[in-house]
């Protein structure tokens, strides 16, 4: 057996100085409760507060950071108990929870140095006391313990939402949804802030699966007309309205690129008419989604939703994975992304717009020093989104750090979100953010690059105040 | 009050060893001369001598590294005291030097950990003799220590350029520039060193303002048919010849890209005759700069001006601030910059002259390792500049050094210039290079990849004997 | 004299925790045979066993590395023997070793802080007994000293071979090399493993030198109707299968760009048709090279040759070097590269194969993270290659393992190849990965991100295993 120890002074500097004045920042944060301003958690759980099922359905199956790792190195998907996709083969593989983790368990080895043996680890430890490695000697003493935590009332979401000092979480949804778990949870009297956010794929984006049936859906729940631009945006607008009042404070919106556009109304009606159509072209969809920025961003003005802007990803690269399991399973390559022209006609409109903010996320870390700092060490309404998805990461934290602070100062960022839908690792990623952040402010003084008294003050706003204020929550 | 120490170790490593030698190197580069190759500063302050006027109007009001910072946490330029450009609305803030000190000592914590703020600390430290940190409650203690230092004869411009200990100073002027300040200092028995630089914007550039008339009144200067481009280009030589006399040893190009041609006769004075009639296009306008930079390294060979190219900003990014505000207000932001391609055409004719120099610059840091680097340590005609603006910073600094150096080597660098109108600064600037330098090199030691020997030969060079070879003077 | 030390600590960490630690781990690696699964060495030195000329000859004159240096500092490439291409004007410098070696010394101060500078500095002080730094007043006596040692049998190419401890060497020859001196080697009853690869730029590259007749060559060798596109693959298939039979377990491609396609037969005749008759354009031989790599994926998943693509060179950038001397001397430029786009089509064709192995190499660093290890962490036929080229350096390994791996993990990666020409720098550019490993992973360790006991393990993977592993060796 091989133990499993979170050491106190992991992910600080080496050196002795340094080491001491992380610590000592760290303290401060450590037990700060977590505001989770932006992720993909499922509102059901806390909705209905079931059980989790197993130890893979929990830590496995849905956890593409997991899956991947094992795919590259000749792992079947269907092996780790992923899902066929409708209409995909049937599956040959019947679901057998012990035998996923065995798999896993066996390919542990293959985190070492990543990000989820970070989160995973933490989980273990302190959410369910496991006290030695995953190897495959411990696999099933390890898959014991916590298919007996899971049993426990103490694990179910909402016990662990507190546990965890979850102070509000954010989830993400269409507006499609009728936000029945959201509305359900409030219903429940329990007191966790559980929020949703607006992200309208579905009716924005012409290439997404069903998008005209989505969009005379859009119009049929909100009485609007949505085969014109204005009740198009009109029904956005009653959307919009809905989900902050089941306390939606921002919008999300995840396009393959930055590009936005100010169009003219008859432009944007010629657009929406080939879209419903379907017979718009990649170009033509391209300039929808741009559009729908600066109308989005329009919007954000009126009714104060705080918009993110997640480009850069091209999704699903592997048709044979997509035709079998479908999305978000690994396959999500980071491309180059333009920010400077890109983002220029939204800008040219609302950039100096009072009371608009406009979080930006990047996939490509070169625009950190080269663009988003000089933007948003310029115009009012941007800010800085926390490294995201493979940048979430230790080094991917402190190249953020080290790339994006000098220019755009720390006030031009927005603290850290987590970005999940794996529940289990929320406490541990920000606790690596905290750790990342007090490492960083440790240096910059014992460099003398800044007081003592000033990283005490920025070490709790970078950690929680940040991301509270930034997402208005 | 918050004390206001400039530590002897900023910026120096936390390992012992490695501090104790950069503090070592630093101590015997110091107090070397300064030498300033490029720059912004105004020569009339050296002409003309008078007094600097007040903090704000030192400090704040010309400095667009200050005040966008303050701008994009939502203070307006105006509250700032920045002057509308001609033709904008009337100024509703009258000018009031201290109310914009006391909003600027209020939004001082915006600074951390940026490099403004290392600067700002050593000015009101070494220059002005400040004890306290800048807070709003020092703000007037600052202030009135300041306006009292402003009113002393020590501290007109030419008293500070030799209390700065500045061995040469580069100042930037257009081909259309009568050089008067730059005269009357030579008139004037003072026996502080300030050359000028050609830096032909005004005349190369189709797409500047007036572009015609500045042509025309380039032929009117020299005597020449600027209508036609064997006229265009004798009025170049001309003003070069110019701008020699009065000590430029260098020219400047700041294009949107590194764009160069080479192109036969008829096509350029095509391209002159519709830049002329103001009917270029954005892809015109750009062949004719990028022409221009093949024949400015031409001319350089002739008259050994070193040539500086400075691309990759996309200038007045926010049409609200240009058309209020003007140029070089804090909204220009770095693209993504290609050399390898652009700068074939200049390379194939002029890359392997005999007594030609190029320093290359860029905003864009992934082209150090991948091209500047590469192309710098193959041609004889190309050097690297330090890093520039947004990357003039102590990580930027370390990223330049660690990135460029392996492959380009040292010789192939241009050492360091401040680049700066902030007149202030340059002995901070010059700090920062000088510490970071030194602090890669004990790195370097201390990890034994270079002999201590060699660390004490190369920080001199560093800091002041390669930026006065690689511009001549 | 300057003493020449390697110390035992080079390119450790300063921090005596994380030194202790990487010394340790690299104890245990110090002494690993060498797996050099890619490279340019020359097998007919096996095969004749000749002795090495002179030090000018071993070290200057055939290393682009060096003379690219004291090129860019204006020292003309025939001072340093570099031979004339076939056609150039006659040589106005006479070979003389003894000479080039002087002015190499002159100028070795030069190679400070770079690779180059380590690589030489272990050959001199390990493989020739030199104990001062090369210096002019040091150059004879170094000069002297090597040749004395090259007169000496231990000297001759198996003699070293045997003492650097290779336990296997690929070197890497054109579809039209007979393999004759592979075919020595074997005949000779030499133990030495010295394999071949298989690089087939001179038929698969339309804009390849005399690409027809390499064509039409490669048909005659065949016994295949090479103008036929069924004709030029099955020559493929054969010459893969003459390789394979003299040791070969990989393939490599050196195209400028990633990009693949996967085309019909007839549109694959079209673009050979073309090639063949000269005709071809500059997009269409592009075409030709991206369908060739998806043409040579799918023959690697019969053969099980590991497939190698090496992109993103704009070879032979100055046409004045490259007219007088030829390629490789040093004027070669890396290039920005796309992954994400360029490989689609290839891995939509075989991303997901059994069996198959393709190792992707860069020379744009902003591709690790953002492309090339999501990339690898998803497809299973993915893995990536060491830093390459001028990234080969103690910077750009660290930054290859500190962006790298925490996505796409240390399984995903193919260890270490020195991809050189330099057989002297054997031993230290794997001596400089092995350091630059130990000491990544140490400082994992000390800042507890990763086991003690993980590291030991992985850092003889890291060294040796996983290059082996890799390339089926």
């Amino acid at each position: 057996m091989i133990p499993l120890d979170l050491h106190p002074d992991r992910l600080f500097p080496a050196d002795p100085s340094a080491r001491s004045l992380a610590r000592e920042l760290y303290a401060t944060v450590r037990d700060l409760p977590i505001v989770s301003p932006h992720g993909h958690t499922d509102p059901q759980w806390f909705a209905d507060n079931a059980r989790f099922a197993d130890p893979s359905a929990l830590f496995i199956v849905p956890d593409h950071y997991v899956f991947r790792m094992l795919y590259s190195q000749g792992v079947s998907l269907g092996a780790l108990g992923v899902p066929r996709a409708a209409g995909a083969h049937a599956d040959d593989h019947p679901y057998d929870a012990r035998a996923i983790w065995r798999t896993f368990a066996a390919h542990y080895p293959l985190f070492r140095a990543t990000p989820t043996r970070l989160w995973l680890d933490h989980a273990f430890r302190t959410v369910f006391g496991i006290d030695e490695r995953l190897t495959p000697e411990s696999a099933d003493r390890c898959f014991d313990r916590i298919a007996e935590c899971l049993a426990d009332d103490a694990y179910r979401p909402r016990a662990l939402f507190e546990r965890f000092n979850i102070e509000v979480l954010a989830t993400t949804e269409s507006p499609l949804d009728a936000l029945t778990h959201h509305q359900a949870i409030r219903a429940s009297g329990w007191t966790g802030r559980v929020v949703t956010a607006y992200r309208p794929d579905p009716v924005v984006d012409p290439q997404f699966e069903r998008f005209a049936d989505n969009v005379a859906r859009f119009g049929a729940l909100t009485g609007e007309d949505t085969a014109t631009w204005k009740g198009y945006l009109a029904a956005h607008r009653i959307r919009r309205a809905f989900f902050k009042s089941l306390g939606a404070t921002s919008t999300d919106h995840g396009h393959p690129t930055a590009r936005t556009l100010d169009l003219d109304r008859e432009a944007c009606q010629r657009l929406l008419d080939s879209a419903l159509r379907g017979t718009i072209s990649l170009d033509d969809a391209e300039s929808f989604r741009a559009q729908m920025l600066t109308e989005m961003a329009r919007m954000s003005i009126d009714d104060g939703l705080v918009m993110q802007i997640h480009p850069g990803s091209f999704r699903n690269h592997n048709p044979v994975v997509f035709t079998e399991f479908g999305r978000d399973k690994g396959a999500d390559i980071p491309m180059r992304t333009d920010y400077v022209h890109a983002l220029k006609p939204l800008l040219d409109n609302v950039g100096n717009a009072r009371g608009l903010s406009i979080i930006l996320f990047t996939l490509d870390e070169t625009t950190y020093a080269r663009e988003l700092a000089p933007l948003a060490g310029h115009y009012p309404v941007l800010k800085l989104g926390p490294p995201w998805w493979f940048h979430d990461s230790y080094q991917g934290m402190l190249r953020f750090l080290e790339q994006a602070i000098e220019t755009a100062g720390f006030a031009n960022t927005a603290g850290f979100n987590d970005d999940t839908r794996a529940f289990m690792s929320i406490p541990a990623r920000h606790d690596v953010w905290r750790r990342v952040v007090c490492r960083f402010l440790a240096t910059c003084v014992v460099e003398h690059r800044m007081g003592d008294d000033e990283a005490h003050e920025l070490a709790p706003a970078l950690a929680h105040d940040l991301a509270k204020q930034s997402y208005r929550l």
